[in-house]
């Protein structure tokens, strides 16, 4: 195993001055300083800094980190009546849509409450379909409850019900038994993660990541020490993926590590690409002609905007291209948080695996089994989303036009992102073809890089930190995704309301040319 | 790092039959075998039984092992009509109450649909303190939506309700920003367990757990690669906890082994025993004396069921005791899976973290925060749970009277089960003080050691397994949680109902007749 897991790595970012604050927040009140003295005292405590997993320490989070938690500090300082040249926080950092004010969709919140409470099932007034959905999964529920455990990769008429949707989408076989429900896509992204948890031939090993990444990936490699190998996308080809880079990452990265595995995130997250079929084919022959596991996170396959652009599932591709690459080890990952549904709260979630060795997956099944089960209520709201009301039952219209409401509006949003960052000058940004965020450039002159410098900052969170204090808009830095030395980007979401949206992409202008004058 | 956790130790017990079996089970029909061939040609597979993290393999969880899963492959028999010497599966392997009928308490569901679906609070016809709590907890949701996510850590209005909880049951101050919400109990003692994965003067970490003990623990310490240090429970002293056999195990593992840390369960799980003040105050100057983390699991704190017995938690017992003991790392788990709401499904749980270095909790926090939260409607039935219906409320009644039939049905078939095994030839069962469970030990002669031998079964493995196949009757064998070798033991719930338990109790006395027979 890498020395990374020896403990020997207490990595000092993780005690740097931004992390320690964010580490604090939640605790300032009540605990005493710790006291370093020997071991046999009795004010010695049995966990400190000097014996913790070192991992724990190095792992970081970007998209609830330091900026977020100071986002929080400044919502409540508002509630207390400070006054600040804003009235409102802006919290554009996640994609956390019901926050935002989009509205769930009906027919999941009403069997959501029908499984919660049987008794609206007779007494409640809510359509057939809602009805007979809820008898359903109750019948597939221990004692008719959903207090009851489940199977632990989820109630056996959902995972049918996601294969179908699967088979609906790609046009090939998908087996129920390779369907496992999770808390969220991340639960059954870090199953698959630990299964590479090992030392191969003297090396730790590897997962290829995208820069810029999704940081649930960086913070899960971090934990398991397993090895960050990212390749850049390639921003001025509107993040496409170019597996020239993907030779280059893989080469470079294998005189120290045992690359085993690909991430990629299709639609995009922070980048909003979709990928093109071609594309995907040129990774999946890149992952056969390597023999690496692919890690396909398609959390955002509902969200696709761009009129040119469809989303191809990898199993899908992978089926299409035939033998060798058929064969190909996948995970897929879907959430009911995002898509037009946006049930963050709920945790619901599924993946695909496909091609295991036998044992292997077995081996992933029994590791799941020890975690019980997912929320036996968000395994609901997967099967509302697997299989939604069809067309001539009750629920239908109203299903129909709510989605549909949901991803217009977020399709008019995406756009008016990015066409108004690019009327901003120093700007860059893509379009967003799909998901839920753009990721502009910033260009920063010479006096911003040395103003951050100065307080010890990136200079891309030093321009975020400004923007939160004098505007109250939270965005993610890009360094919290990764990003090419020396280019700053940041992540905003797209689902702010579109007044909202349009205000908040008024007052980042006045502060950017502000900013750009002040640090000229 | 041990050698564990360097990849080399593949666990044989793992390609052994019976667990196969139970890996197999999930995925029989969909997968090709695999072909082992060179990892370059096409079939290979980049994860396989050579390279897969040695720790997964080794992982056991017997709540859900392979007897577990013949018992569901027997369900789905008997479905298609199987003829079998019963008709249906009596399930008294998990803790899972409504499973076995168990009625949901009203305030809870109520509460859930009303956040599931808030037109019910104006339309429905509720309670006017469900629909007060309803709106409290919306109103603490981003959006008012259970879709949203929640701060990592749980809604801060619930986190507050749990340390007033806290405060009332132990008389000590309970610090909310010391309460975190967690995905049921086993999230919040991974969480902390994590912590402590690391190298210390060249030993592995470990951790003092009871023997027998909940699985969790065993596989959660085989899944991290931490040395479990075993306890014996006195079983001929109603499973007491002797300090001398603490120890002495302490002793014996520190020769190999860094010990960090003690489990200690209570109420016990499987061992049904209630430890008394005096026993909790030696395990704490116990934990003192080698400054030892104390994992806390009172996920049954409501379960008592013994008038001679009551639940002290290790927090008021240390507070109680001053310093240097109050000043004790701790953290203690509980669950609304367990106590009276059985409300395994939703996920529900909370962890109380004391006396934490504030930089050691706040690498445990962010940790946390990378997972995003724990499900929101988990977190709604935890905060029914910690603020109940008081006295005077609309709801107080139902609520009180749902809960008293609950746990005065638990302790009538505690002492059912205990005192029909005690009149058992060849069983010995300590009186079930709390908890769901009992477990007897049987004895087992050289007839029924030798043809579990020929089957190549731990005797205990091989009694459950006849139980099961002629009886219907799933209860798991004592090797799942641990025992003095030589000595045989099975844990069964307390969960079937009244009915069902006498008629179960019946069924087991006559097998074991004949199996006594049969073996003699």
């Amino acid at each position: 195993m890498s020395a990374k897991m020896l403990g020997r790595a207490v990595g000092s970012r993780a005690l740097s001055g931004t992390v320690l604050r964010s580490e604090l927040f939640d605790i300032t009140v009540s605990l005493p300083r710790p006291t370093f003295t020997n071991q046999r005292t009795m004010a010695s405590k049995a966990i400190t800094m000097e014996n913790i997993n070192p991992n724990i320490v190095k792992l970081e989070y970007a998209v609830r980190g330091p900026l977020v938690i100071r986002a929080a500090e400044i919502e409540k300082e508002l509630q207390k009546g400070a006054s600040k040249p804003f009235k409102k926080v802006i919290r554009a950092n996640i994609g956390d849509a019901h926050a935002m004010q989009q509205v769930p969709i009906t027919f999941i919140r009403q069997v959501l409450a029908c499984v919660a409470y049987p008794d609206l099932i007779e007494k409640g007034d809510f359509p057939e379909d809602v009805k007979e959905r809820a008898k359903l999964l109750l019948g597939a529920m221990g004692g008719k409850s959903a207090g009851s455990y489940t199977m632990s990769h989820g109630i056996e008429i959902i995972r049918r019900h996601v294969a179908e949707y699967i088979e609906r989408r790609d046009g090939h076989k998908s087996d129920w038994t390779n369907v496992c429900l999770t808390g969220g896509a991340s639960n059954g992204i870090k199953n698959c993660l630990q299964l590479l948890i090992n030392e191969i031939d003297g090396k730790p090993s590897g997962v290829m990541i995208p820069i810029p990444q999704y940081p649930l990936y960086s913070a899960s490699l971090a934990e398991y020490g397993l090895e960050q190998v990212g390749y850049y996308l390639d921003e001025d080809n509107g993040w496409g993926l170019d597996t020239n880079e993907l030779e280059r990452a893989l080469k470079e990265a294998s005189t120290t590590v045992k690359v085993r595995a690909i991430v990629v995130i299709n639609p995009g997250n922070p980048t909003g690409q979709v990928l093109t079929r071609q594309n995907i084919e040129e990774i999946v022959k890149f992952a056969n002609k390597h023999n690496l596991f692919v890690f396909a996170d398609e959390v955002y396959q509902d969200n696709v905007y761009d009129p040119n652009s469809k989303f191809f599932s990898f199993k899908k591709v992978m089926a299409d291209m035939g033998e060798p690459y058929s064969k190909r080890e996948l995970a897929s990952f879907m959430s009911v948080s995002k898509g037009y549904m946006g049930e963050c709260g709920l945790r619901g979630g599924w993946m695909e695996v496909v091609n295991f060795d036998p044992r292997v997956q077995a081996n992933l099944y029994k590791a799941i089994s020890a975690m019980l089960c997912p929320s036996s209520l968000g395994q609901v709201a997967v099967d509302c989303v697997a299989k939604p009301p069809a067309q001539g039952e009750p629920s239908y219209e109203l299903w129909a036009r709510e989605k549909e409401a949901v991803l217009s509006s977020l399709n008019k949003r995406a756009k008016m992102i990015a066409d108004t960052f690019n009327q901003m000058k120093g700007f860059k940004c893509n379009p967003v073809q799909g998901a839920m965020y753009a990721f502009p450039s910033i260009a920063l002159g010479k006096g911003a890089v040395e103003a951050a410098k100065k307080e010890g900052k990136a200079p891309d969170v030093y321009y975020a930190f400004k923007l939160l204090e004098e505007t109250g808009i939270c965005v993610v830095p890009g360094s919290g995704f990764g990003q090419r030395p020396n280019t700053y980007h940041f992540r905003t979401t797209i689902l702010p309301q579109p007044d909202l949206l349009q205000e908040m992409l008024d007052i980042f202008k006045q502060f950017h040319e502000k900013f750009t004058k002040e640090h000229s």
